[in-house]
């Protein structure tokens, strides 16, 4: 039998940063227990915007418990400018995971979408309407949420996909 | 009468992070407290060296309670992926002064050479050379340490200038 496994999923950003907890359950059934994106207004000033996603994502995964962090491996950005920018965001997220004690598991954006549309070269607009298509109406219209739970749904199809081998 | 002032300067890196002490008292005399490198294996996952690096940090800072965290305001770096590891690292860094609640105060490395050496285009050997005359002994041949006194350094001496315009 599947034991229940509880997983957020996080699509950092220094202005949006997408979350989503998925939940798979008894017959590989999985539902969405909350999603959202937290908005950091460019006024603020940079360290404020990382110290809320810090403390936001401490406080989701503080109140729901996940057994682990799915997160998109980055390897590049546009310029050094935008990758400086996305990497403080994300390592902000990432110590959120770190010091609430849950591990952090990284796939490429390669594997999200295969994992979720069963096609490595989908386009953003194919992901989000396969992930309204899987986890239904609990899906925001806001591409950082959905970006979010189709890493997290990665996670838990990866996992199954790990079990059904160790089985054969 | 100048009031006894304490910050961390901080030198970010994924592979070495440096950080250094310094507090100014009376007379504007300058003395460094600690200075060291949190050396991080490339063979460690990258999100425990990030753990590291602010685990680390959040220690010292409860230690010695500086009054704010100077750090080098990077705009631009080699490339994406080494800007990505860098913004990463920086994160961690910020946010151990975000959850100790100091602030954070930035400088470009324009500014850091400035106030260190008296010349915006010193070499990296130069401003270590002049961290050693203005420090003494305290001072480690790592250049990761002498870089995060550089920028404590430089924000005691902007404190001392603005100080001054004040005065007038």
């Amino acid at each position: 039998m599947m034991e229940r496994k509880r997983i957020i999923g996080v699509d950092p950003g220094s202005l949006h940063t997408g979350y989503g907890i998925v939940e798979s359950g008894k017959g590989g059934l999985i539902r969405v227990l909350i999603s959202g994106t937290i908005h950091l207004s460019p006024r603020k000033p940079f360290t404020e915007r990382l110290g809320l996603i810090f403390r936001e994502l401490v406080k989701i995964i503080k109140e729901f418990r996940p057994c682990g962090m799915a997160i998109e491996d980055v390897f590049c950005a546009a310029n050094p400018k935008t990758a400086l920018k996305l990497g403080q965001a994300r390592g902000a997220a990432l110590l959120s995971a770190i010091t609430e004690g849950i591990p952090v598991y990284e796939y490429s954006p390669l594997e999200i979408k295969q994992a979720v549309v069963g096609y490595g070269r989908a386009s953003k607009n194919q992901v989000h309407r396969m992930i309204t298509t899987l986890l239904g109406s609990h899906v925001p219209g806001d591409s950082h949420a959905s970006d979010a739970l189709a890493v997290a749904l990665c996670h838990l199809n990866s996992e199954k996909l790990r079990n059904l081998s160790k089985v054969r």
